[in-house]
């Protein structure tokens, strides 16, 4: 199945543009669950199936299962193999910014999409197209390129000026008008930057556009759908990590994370009528 | 001890400035080994045995490790704690060319010197210097940032005129004067573009560069040393992957190693007196 009908498919299934990031550190999961035999994978998957009606996505960040070792990777393995199994319809985005050059590309694709079986690939734009060929070439798999990133510190190259545009907004322009020729590219807008979301908005209406941010980070999410949705009243995927995984680290994690991502799926929503 | 300490000795100690890339794709290992319980494992500490003499550093890619799943992450981990092991001396550069915000780099710290205890890690420049703190604090361990890479189109991005000056001109400004506080850093700049070392070099005599794309990319050698040694006749990590590693791939694969590497190190000398 082509990526953007996969996305548009959940989003209307479960009737959400929501993504739950599972950047599931050790240490901050629930200590009655840190002495089992695969903890992050308990972990993810209790909040999987606290949530998997609310979302449209997964986004697990590799660095939080590399940290744990190839025990990690496994872990990370089996919350993709559990999620394809049980929830297939639902996307899982393996958020790992990578990007070599492209003999080396052909590694990072199998890892995320012949080992992991994810969906798409957050991407930096730096190594350029001709780089990123073997994740661009594939419409089953989403390229999804870091343009205006979350962090405070994000401007120092982001905002360069050339000429009378900046850096994120080439990269913009670049893979909507240049990269995405297989309909498979996604953009990474920062929820803490609503003016540059919405000054790319109005570049393509059809992309989609991931957004960290909201939560812990501290993007406002009124602000973000104002300034990002599209005319579809779409176009979105809005995540929330640590707001809700997070939010309760007793034995009660899971319903309190079902109730924060509810909240948000119902707060986006009041902005989608 | 200091990175850049480490990475002196060692260049003293085996008169070497030749790094070995392990890029080591299982299905490019000789056909002998790919049956062995740890394959990728075993043919590094071959190719590890028989050319320890000749170099400064050994540079495990990531992305061919990750493509074996959590087995891969396992013999990246065996080859680095038997090199640790058995020459602690050498310098071993992860090239992972990472990079998220620092919150999640956290986790990469964890995963690159924590669990593989390496001494050096690639990383992209795009989220900026407030991102990568978790990298750039750690003067023990080098923060080597891309600057202009070795691959046929980088520069779509590398090259963009901002002001007078093309981005990458401005990575390695900013890393040579603002970054560099723990003098930890280190820039990637691709044997294939020897005017851009060049003109790279006379911004920092004492900086060390890992220079990638000689051997099967295609970069020059002689090219490279004119631009890119410093006063010293030093301050270059230069890296061969597969024009070393899989210069055979009979049961002989190792003694061809070896010569590859002989040829290089005294070839790369015979400019350095």
């Amino acid at each position: 199945m082509h990526i953007i009908d996969k996305i548009k498919n959940i989003i209307q299934k479960n009737n959400s543009l929501v993504c739950v990031g599972l950047d599931s550190e050790f240490s901050k999961i629930p200590a009655h669950l840190q002495n089992e035999q695969y903890p992050q994978f308990s972990f993810n998957k209790a909040i999987i199936e606290a949530t998997h009606d609310l979302v449209c996505a997964y986004k697990p960040n590799t660095a939080f299962y590399e940290a744990q070792g190839e025990k990690g990777i496994l872990e990370l393995k089996m919350t993709c193999d559990y999620l394809n199994v049980n929830y297939p319809e639902i996307l899982i985005i393996l958020d790992a910014k990578r990007a070599d050059i492209g003999n080396t590309n052909n590694g990072y694709v199998k890892f995320a999409f012949d080992y992991l079986q994810t969906d798409a690939i957050t991407l930096h734009p730096y190594l350029g197209q001709e780089a990123l060929k073997p994740f661009l070439d594939n419409s089953e798999k989403g390229a999804i390129i870091l343009c205006r990133t979350s962090n405070s510190g994000s401007g120092e190259f982001q905002n360069l000026q050339v000429g009378d545009k900046k850096i994120f907004e080439i990269v913009a322009e670049k893979v909507i008008n240049e990269w995405n020729k297989n309909n498979n590219c996604l953009l990474v807008l920062g929820a803490t930057y609503p003016e540059e979301l919405k000054s790319i908005r109005t570049l393509s209406d059809n992309m989609f556009f991931l957004v960290p941010g909201i939560g812990a980070q501290g993007g406002d999410l009124e602000k973000t759908l104002e300034a990002g949705l599209n005319s579809q009243k779409s176009g979105l995927i809005i995540n929330s990590s640590r707001g809700i995984i997070f939010a309760d680290n007793s034995e009660d994690f899971a319903p309190k994370a079902r109730e924060e991502a509810l909240k948000m799926k119902v707060e986006i929503n009041k902005y989608r009528t």
